[in-house]
């Protein structure tokens, strides 16, 4: 099974009421019309051995992440936190404590984000070997005076911009205690036109990819425009470059909006990249000191782009997490 | 790690404002107050080896029964369905069709009681070897002029009664392709004052007693009027009324409420059990001919007793399905 295969296969199913479900499957989060009003919602999990190690990591850190992940879906959408379900498949071998700390993990980080976990579901694998599994659902509001960022609103001229640095998450505890980015999200959708958004989970390339998919648009990047983070540029493997675009597990925002407004956001020469002392301006819109880069322009030809720092433009290739059997 | 034990340990942890969240941990689903309406919430998954057995069933009946048991969650507080996400963890060796397969199992089911499949996410175990798991949350409503039924509003004096026949699910397929009882309990809900009420799905004494301790109160069951399902009658390992008891899997409704009502809804003497021909009167209520029987009464005291055919009183044991590692 592969991953991107399978859920363009779900894309294509359909049979949802436009009326109920205005935002189905294919986007951070699907949008659904109560009576009196609209609840956007999420699921998502974390396995053992692929999305944290449960022997280095440890129980409350798998909580948190799991946690974690789905309050950048909703920051994704510039959505407000209402609170979150989870279930734990949980493998022999673990005990009370180790329920307790995965709880632990799971509620402190809803509870910095007034995400309260309401309920619940834990079971035990029995005979059958199996590993820790979290899978949580957050269910969101739209903010007052916020209409939910889709990934399907980008339009040609658009500027791409990224919160925050990218690369490397895995080889440091990035990609368990980053910072989900809801309050910036909101404060970046109540001040700016922002057309389109979505989390950076599985790299740039392939979001910027998904993105642009949604929009029916395509992306040219400016690679030496992209922020690249410390620990992905003192990597001997792959160039930080490459890092950025493709490991993914950044859960940074990717959103694109008026080049005009752009310029207002942030500014295009000296790029601000997380609390850098002495960059020339902090957003205003944002709440902590996190950096928002320019990295590229939407453009009308649905395809992928990189101009190198030399100039030179290469199709930007899909790589990036994909999940297969 | 002991289920029961976990769980207490999580519904002592308390901090959610009852302003936002007035139904926590503890019941059949979470209720959840957003500004302008009320949301009921649940999650609940099922492993391979554990709820199912993927080389006996095949990946559309998990599918199915994933998307079922969080149905008759639903059907315990009465509510409306409005919707679910699910997340499937799964292993190597399934392929493109098998991960279809499970979508359709889920939505199929979801789309005969307007339960859409809103979003959802997959993943597999990479290098780790890990069996599949499909976690489903579902999201309700009230139904109009029906506030939710819980578990805690049980009272001394109430009978206490059950839909269907219990026992000897998993010798069959039962456990598999149950029908939820969504319907029924918005009927009954709408036409009795039910006071209390919980789905039967790790045997009538354990959910009994989860109903009983929510409550504050205690049972007197009549071994005699226990709707012994067939498939438990015809096992030579367990009596009938052990498999009723303790099998679980069942799905059924476990309610309780006054007994002049209790008499009303079913003939206290000739209990109907499911389609049964020639059964003095079927339920008023229902949309589809499932039994209803009065199986006991609700005690001041808080203690589970059983009264055998020779009219004898024992202590209930408290077995049933119960989670450890």
């Amino acid at each position: 099974m592969n991953e991107s295969k399978f859920l363009n296969w779900i894309y294509g199913r359909g049979g949802l009421d436009p009326a109920v479900v205005p935002v189905g499957p294919g986007d951070d989060m699907a949008v659904v019309n109560f009576p009196h009003e609209q609840l956007l919602v999420a699921v998502d999990q974390v396995l053992d051995g692929v999305h944290f190690d449960l022997a280095a990591h440890g129980p409350e850190a798998a909580g948190r992440k799991a946690m974690a992940r789905n309050l950048s879906d909703i920051a994704a959408m510039a959505a407000i936190p209402v609170g979150a379900v989870a279930s734990v498949a949980m493998p022999a071998g673990l005990d009370q404590a180790d329920a307790q700390a995965i709880y632990h993990g799971l509620r402190k980080m809803g509870d910095e984000f007034n995400c309260p976990l309401v309920g619940g579901d834990v079971a035990c694998w029995g005979k059958t070997t199996g590993p820790l599994q979290i899978s949580v659902t957050v269910f969101a509001r739209p903010a007052d005076g916020v209409t939910p960022v889709l990934r399907s609103g980008s339009q040609a001229g658009d500027a791409i911009c990224v919160t925050g640095k990218l690369g490397g998450a895995w080889y440091s505890d990035r990609h368990l205690h980053f910072t989900p980015r809801v309050r910036e999200a909101v404060a970046l959708a109540r001040q700016y036109e922002i057309h389109a958004m979505i989390d950076i989970s599985d790299g740039l390339a392939k979001d910027l990819g998904r993105l642009c998919e949604a929009s029916g648009v395509g992306a040219k990047l400016q690679a030496d425009a992209i922020p690249c983070h410390e620990i992905a540029a003192g990597r001997s493997d792959v160039s930080p470059l490459t890092a950025a675009l493709s490991d993914g597990e950044d859960y940074e925002l990717l959103l694109t909006l008026p080049p005009a407004q752009a310029r207002q956001l942030c500014d295009d020469k000296i790029p601000m990249m997380g609390a850098v002392a002495g960059a020339k301006r902090q957003p205003r819109c944002l709440t902590e000191p996190v950096g928002i880069t320019c990295v590229g322009t939407i453009t009308k030809t649905p395809s992928l782009v990189i101009i190198d720092a030399n100039g030179t433009s290469r199709s930007l290739p899909d790589s990036g997490w994909e999940h297969t059997t």
